[in-house]
């Protein structure tokens, strides 16, 4: 459905300033965030993020949203504001750039690892970066935007005070609120506080933990676990640690220092990070702290820590490759320590599990957040958010960033603070919501949807072909190939049969020739006719089969009857 | 491998009684629980659980052990031993029955959940099934067992000590300690005490929770809680549980009694085990308490419980489609509570949260562990796990049930003790012990793996199967078809392609368009030869291909090139 017309009456009805606000991803799911500001001649996009594949996605390599929105609108696109690094933000950014050409503005950080992701894309020279400056306001047609520095589980992230001819929107960026962070800004409550007092027409706040009671703990508090834990270990400390958590990283190398022991940065996404988080001064690291893989043999173990990825059990991380004793340079030993410093994502926890036990099995001593407090979250619970509903007094309350139950627990924050259902706008991705003078309102939902990235292909992969993958992951195929001559009527070979994924065909001889005998039987019987419609029968061999095989096996492989009619 | 030339050496060193155990599974995995106690002549079965299948066992229904130690000894087998009901100790059964006919022991409840899987699998006739009763000893040849009440998560389970000629082995079956159960028996201190002043060999004691400091909370503790949430309940509540936990069910009981609620329990698995459990008076409820699935539109809202199936987001299950709004007779409308009584098993939690936020969407209130005490564990925490060690005071401890982790951080409790590593026992399947007048010692190992079932197939799929499957499912599927009069040496037939879950045809003609020509071309070329090796060509055209769908799409599809020969 085209909301267009629709949309057009409107514009006619009401001449008075508007700006329409419009999700794309990231509300009623985890990650792909992206949003939309728009008025009638300029349009500003809000992060370009992904999504990780669900497990029913087979095959597919990553998620993005569906720009189809913003295409059509090509000429009136000013400008795409990234809040923060975390590839749930920035990573679809390449696949938008390759279509649609338009300025792009973040904070050095965000850029540079913006930069890493273009260059792979080969769009690095053809971009437009611009970068944002907390101190400057950036004025984009009629849209102000004054940034507020956040708080996060990665440094140099930004909310931003958006000023428009209808009113002020607050955007929290992913924060939480930690007046002690090991890098990075302390969260700008002040700059909120003052937005508050002039008025907001909408607050849109980071939803991930909206159902957690209480405040989110300040990262120092895990840094004197983390230290007794490194204390104590008698020998090397393998710490597994997103690579882009650079306040993490920080409180390692500190660590460290303490306690006489060199730092090693492992993994490719590691050493490229932790180089850009130092060449921006986000990352401080004494070179004397800083060994190399060749000084793995000669330094002794216990002046040893090895910063590496996999903390989530990636298949290729070295994290995985080291459990599984398959790396080069890095052989577990008994006295290793590994720590996993983040939090099980979801989906990850048998992978990651698979990793504890196998660096268990090769003698190493493994900790992680189930059995010690090694990490904190990197966005607001329940206190923070209201606080930050506090500062800022909205008229309305939009909850983003979070699954339904964490949009729909924010919205409650809201109303315990005795704001009205009017006020708590509840969206998903595709809702779209008018302000004006009058405030506030729904407009038809506009197209939005989820794009397949699966090796080079983007968007080639539809439901289609992942039914096929879903069908054939269950329980394989079967593939029977007969040759007629049409003319003679006569079958001139096959039937050659073919089972992958379906049953070890050593031990199924009986059932190959059954389904030999099923096929012969159908050929036949339709050869004796004076005319054959090949299609037919290659849908009832099909049928055939697939009737003998569940009635054996109670499965349901993939059948492809082949009928060459030469 | 095979040990027994080994083992018999040492039975002809040794002519002193003696006694093997061995696992079968379950010791480095969660579920799959089956072990042995073997002497010169007599072997006894204890448990015969399954596992549900991994994220990369495509297809797989379940996970059985596989039981060829003791197929090779099914002369010596004199009884099978079940602890409790629950699928990771009785779900093999049936598969073990149909091979070896041996006599099984079990308390009244584990036995008719058992009878009701023997039913589907045809086999209720001709097993030879005995109750267990804790207040009588049972003999098997040189084993003498004598059961011990435990509480977990489903009642009527036991552990058991076992007096053998080389002293007593306590098995703590699945446990927790809870002086105030809700249903079923207090698990026996007393008797475990008993034992462990008259002298205890070994302890195989569960280690599920063994990375869980402090006590497991008692199943009351969550009452107070699970009591408010449906006190306030303006409407209809749905409580999802499995349908096995008859303490947990017993307590809903209770709490819609006190608050005048009448129960439908929905689902065929909680039908069932609620009518086996209500049976053995396992399970308290007045007939009025009852209702069936018509009262639903008569009876007013806030005098309903529906309790259900459901709580780990199966997609087949009542709750899935509840929350899909795709059910029947259950409509979720505003105002209905929706509670998942259970915790979030590894691997669950996306589809779980799937479950919640449809839920949602449909306008009811949901309440889950992450939100509120709803739940408790069945299994014993490190002090309960210190606690039965002190009460057993056995020479040797063998952690038992859990993954790796779960085992090294049991046996470190044992340390913490005062036992030291010659008496902990760290095990994982296929190890096994002698126990002798000395004491215990490692022997070679035996040979243990895991059966997939799939559908009716026992066994049928294994790696090469699952190896097809993964990549079908990665990339799909690639087939062309060309057919060759071998003596005119021209090309009949084709190319003729089909792709399945590779990538969507319509839109990739121009690739289809090359691939053909690759094809062409190679079989161009190899009919210019003298002769043709159709094998080799064959394998030429898949390279070919392979490598040309990687350069243009980095996929690597399963190509199956085949050639007609006529």
């Amino acid at each position: 459905m085209n909301p267009e017309p629709h949309l057009h009456q409107q514009l006619n009805q009401e001449q008075e300033a508007w700006v329409d606000l419009m999700f794309l991803g990231g509300l009623g799911e985890i990650g792909l965030n992206s949003m939309v500001f728009e008025t009638s001649d300029h349009l500003v996009v809000v992060d370009a993020g992904i999504m990780f594949p669900e497990d029913y996605m087979l095959g597919i390599d990553m998620v993005i949203p569906d720009f189809s929105y913003l295409r059509e609108r090509r000429d009136k696109i000013a400008a795409l504001i990234l809040t923060h690094g975390h590839e749930d933000h920035i990573g679809a950014v390449p696949f938008l750039l390759k279509e649609l050409n338009l300025p792009v503005y973040g904070t050095p950080l965000t850029l540079a690892l913006l930069r890493e992701k273009l260059k792979e894309h080969h769009l690095l020279e053809q971009s437009e970066l611009h970068l944002i400056d907390p101190r400057r306001q950036l004025v984009v047609g009629p849209f102000v935007f004054n940034f507020i520095p956040v708080t996060h589980s990665i440094v140099d992230g930004v909310g931003f005070a958006l000023t428009t001819p209808v009113g002020t929107f607050i955007h929290s960026g992913d924060f939480k609120i930690d007046a002690t962070p090991t890098a990075g800004e302390v969260t700008d409550l002040n700059s909120f506080a003052d937005y508050g007092n002039k008025g907001v027409l909408a607050l849109l706040s980071d939803s991930t933990n909206a159902e957690r009671p209480g405040y989110t703990l300040s990262e120092r508090d895990i840094g004197c676990t983390l230290e007794n834990l490194i204390r104590e270990a008698p020998g090397r400390v393998i710490v597994a640690v997103f690579s882009s958590h650079i306040p993490r990283l920080q409180q390692i190398i500190a660590i460290a220092a303490k306690q006489g022991r060199k730092v090693l940065f492992h993994g490719r996404s590691m050493v490229t990070n932790v180089g850009l988080a130092r060449q921006l001064g986000f990352l401080q690291m004494p070179p004397e702290q800083e060994m190399t893989t060749a000084q793995l043999k000669s330094l002794p173990d216990h002046e040893i820590i090895i910063v590496t990825t996999g903390s989530q059990g990636e298949a290729m991380s070295a994290l995985a490759r080291i459990a599984l004793d398959a790396h080069k340079q890095i052989r577990i030993r008994s006295g290793d320590l590994v720590i996993l410093s983040s939090k099980f994502i979801p989906g990850n926890e048998k992978a990651i599990s698979t990793v504890i036990n196998n660096l268990y099995r090769l003698g190493a001593e493994v900790v992680y957040h189930e059995v010690a407090d090694i990490h904190v979250s990197g966005h607001a619970s329940q206190e923070e958010l209201k606080l930050l509903l506090q500062l800022t007094k909205p008229r309305y309350l939009i909850p983003i960033h979070g699954e339904l139950r964490h949009l729909v627990k924010h919205a409650r924050l809201g109303r315990s603070l005795g704001m009205i259902d009017a006020q708590l706008l509840l969206a998903t991705n595709g809702d779209r919501f008018r302000f004006d003078v009058q405030g506030a309102q729904r407009l038809t939902r506009i197209e939005v949807g989820r794009i397949f990235v699966d090796g080079k292909g983007v968007g080639d992969v539809g439901n289609i072909v992942l039914r096929d993958r879903q069908h054939l992951a269950a329980d394989g195929l079967f593939l029977a190939l007969v040759a007629v001559d049409a003319t003679s009527k006569r079958l001139i070979s096959g039937p050659d049969l073919i089972s992958k994924g379906f049953v070890f065909e050593a031990e199924q001889s009986d059932m190959l020739d059954a389904a030999r005998e099923i096929i012969l039987e159908i050929i036949s019987r339709a050869l004796a006719e004076p005319t054959q419609d090949w299609l037919e029968i290659q849908i009832q061999i099909g049928k055939a089969l697939r009737k003998y095989f569940f009635k054996l096996l109670e499965r349901r492989p993939m059948i492809l009857p082949l009928i060459l009619t030469l």
